[in-house]
């Protein structure tokens, strides 16, 4: 007999999990719902030829691939199979599995631009697959929550993604993290003030490491990419200074981009959203200027963000920004707009490790209706559906047992109250409702019940 | 460039198929919870050793398999590539997309055997996929809905699967349907009370085409599967019967059944579970008694459910039954249970075609803020967070435009009120709400606008 087991890379998510998941999820849905997105899902499976080469060489690779229905075989020649799996692979799969929800979403928008009314906001919470090397905290698939407005380029999106965030930590309970905010042209500046100008690409993947391998590896690795000694040394104010100051971190900046116009143009930008933020009545609480920011990214044009809670060795746990051309290559030039996304798994983890999920399972039944025989069993009946009626979460023990394995049920199950239903209850109208947190038993009627449940 | 396209059989879901979708889902989600159901979700990728088999020969040909990543040919000898797919497969593919939500389920089971708490009550909503023909109606990724109790038999389970369905569709406003109920034992015992014991495979088989071919065409068939022509004989009285009233139904079955020991067993699980429904307070509304219900499935041991709405030509909504063994195949015998699922694409067919949704889309912004200038915009920016704070989906439209286009845009998006903030309505601290349904238009301060929306 066959002992079943997982694919590597994929987990169950048992009841405890999915209720701690839901309030997660559900607080961002409501989030994204209250500013005006509304949600789109699309297939878990695309044609390849809507997902190859979005993702670079590496992305290819690590596409799920579905096999052809039926004889998958029947358009390999022998000389295809000699060839190898990369001659092979589109004879014998047509369709992949969904890598991220951009691709998906910029198929969507060209497919349905005649229909679609702009600026054009989604929301889209889906798992994605990729046949990435499992290990602690990667997993092969894995759920992603995007939201995006394209269609417009005013800078009231930006301040509202800052606006979101505040609310969906709020409501989570996350209460010391970071939003950093930088703009992609600041970056083109620093190229330009460097006299690098045009060389913010491989700026940015280098600055981005600064985190993980230190000031030095990031001066090693510019030399490498071909930036001057002057450069390097040009640069050096910017990694000095990095102030925790927002305004002080502008002001240096001011000077320091003074002669570029886009440079010039990103601060004005992220002057301009921060005024909005105000007249949102936002605050600039948890917003903190990082202008070496990249997100090794290099599909975004403006606004880029990154949000990591404090007190946890978590990555980011959301991040997004500004871009310019979303379905170009879908043949839909001139598509802009700015996006932005929670990482589930990783807000999961940080709210276990900070210990804010409720001690209680959320989403088991509030009460359990437990009997001594078949009289308790139909008591407990008739008043089962009065309590379901009140919106409250309850069930009936189904079997004739021991009251004994119907206190364990409740309490491995993370059921708070019994209403213990005995020939006295039955006489007196009431329930013996016995709270397993405190171990207190007291006889109520069933509206004081009532009252007390909901 | 490439003009992308979908997979056959697949589908997007946009804004208003989504919010009419969540509607119907989380009505069944929240009914789930309330009977003391919780949510668990299996990966959509299994591998294939617990997939296969499983679903019968034709089931494993509609399997959508993965190809292995990498070099996915690099175990298949060129003499497995001559001997053709079926050899090659198992050396290309290990891994297959969930194809219906029992067998992830019953793996979960016996993978967590020891943690779990039994009975255990689990729902799951989730895709599956099936590389059937696609055609009206039928699609290659679909949503199931899903909810078992497993290691109790009482006949609780039964009643409350009456009362959750009863629920549901009282909350959708589906009032025009019927819950059909039978029992296997019933099907075992007219076997045997026509002199064909231990035929009602066979048996159900036919009878289950009934409603499509006609009473002629299934005792051709019949006699096709040996049945003898006195047993078709004795037969008649069944398919001239099935009368309207549950009650009569039960006599004459008593009558008939009066000789078979499983069937007069199955009678007495039927009035049993009336009962239950009785003390639970449910109602009998909608509950036929369909003695030749078979559903085409043979694992049923116990009840059979089968839901049908009226006044539409769309299959049944939804359907179940009692079964013996949920784990054996993978080495855990015993595991009994019951369970129902609700058709989440023919309950909005159903809903579409009766005229059940809103006319409004469900999810829409309640409220687009519209200006003329900077200064309205500022003003309306300054209302948006407390419209927000009340829980009122609102938005703010982004851009400096003409009022025509954003009354557009509310309208398009389906936005039913448009709050317009010109010079008059900044100095007098109120806002012009024009109601897009009716073309109202009055002038309104932000307390009496969210208390018109809220």
């Amino acid at each position: 007999m066959q002992k079943p087991s997982l694919p590597k890379g994929t987990r169950d998510f048992g009841p405890i999990q999915m209720a701690r998941r839901n309030f997660i999820l559900d607080t961002i849905k409501e989030t994204f719902q209250i500013f005006g997105y509304q949600q789109l899902e699309t297939p878990a499976m695309e044609n390849l030829s809507t997902l190859t080469g979005k993702y670079g060489d590496e992305g290819d690779q690590l596409l799920f691939k579905i096999l052809n229905s039926g004889d998958f075989l029947k358009n390999v020649s022998e000389e295809d199979f000699k060839n190898g799996a990369a001659t092979t692979l589109p004879k014998v799969s047509e369709k992949g599995l969904r890598y991220d929800l951009t691709v998906p979403f910029a198929r969507y928008v060209v497919m349905n631009r005649h229909e679609l009314t702009f600026p054009f906001k989604r929301f889209q919470i889906q798992p994605v697959w990729r046949a990435d090397r499992p290990q602690k905290g990667r997993y092969r698939e894995f759920y992603q929550c995007d939201a995006d407005v394209v269609g417009t380029d005013s800078l009231l999106c930006e301040a509202e993604i800052i606006l979101m965030i505040h609310k969906v930590f709020s409501k989570l309970g996350i209460q010391d993290y970071s939003i950093k905010v930088n703009n992609r042209k600041i970056l083109t500046g620093i190229a330009e003030a460097i006299g690098e100008a045009g060389k913010e690409g491989p700026l940015c993947v280098a600055i981005d490491k600064l985190d993980k391998i230190g000031k030095e590896k990031v001066e090693e690795e510019l030399r490498q990419r071909g930036f001057g000694e002057e450069a390097i040394t040009k640069l050096q104010p910017l990694f000095d200074a990095n102030p925790e100051d927002f305004d002080a971190g502008l002001e240096f900046l001011k000077g320091f981009l003074a002669e570029s116009e886009t440079g010039k143009q990103g601060i004005a930008e992220l002057e301009e959203t921060l005024n909005i933020l105000a007249s949102l009545g936002g605050t600039r609480d948890h917003v903190a200027f990082d202008f070496l920011l990249a997100r090794g990214l290099s599909y975004y044009t403006g606004a880029i963000f990154e949000v990591k809670a404090h007190g946890v060795k978590i990555g980011s746990v959301s991040g997004g920004g500004r871009y310019d051309d979303l379905t170009g290559v879908f043949g839909m030039p001139g598509v802009s707009g700015v996006g932005f996304s929670f990482g589930v798994d990783r807000l999961y983890d940080v709210m276990e490790e900070l210990g804010l999920f409720p001690e209680d399972n959320l989403s088991a039944p509030v009460l359990l209706l437990a009997h001594f025989d078949q009289k308790g069993f139909d008591y407990a009946a008739s008043l089962l559906s009065q309590v379901r009626a009140k919106g409250i979460r309850a069930e009936l023990y189904p079997d004739l047992t021991k009251l004994k394995k119907q206190l364990d049920y409740a309490s491995k199950k993370g059921i708070p109250f019994v209403g213990i239903c005995g020939d006295k209850e039955i006489e007196s109208k009431t329930v013996a409702l016995k709270d397993l947190t405190t171990g207190e038993q007291s006889s109520v009627t069933l509206e004081e019940m009532l009252e007390k449940l909901y």
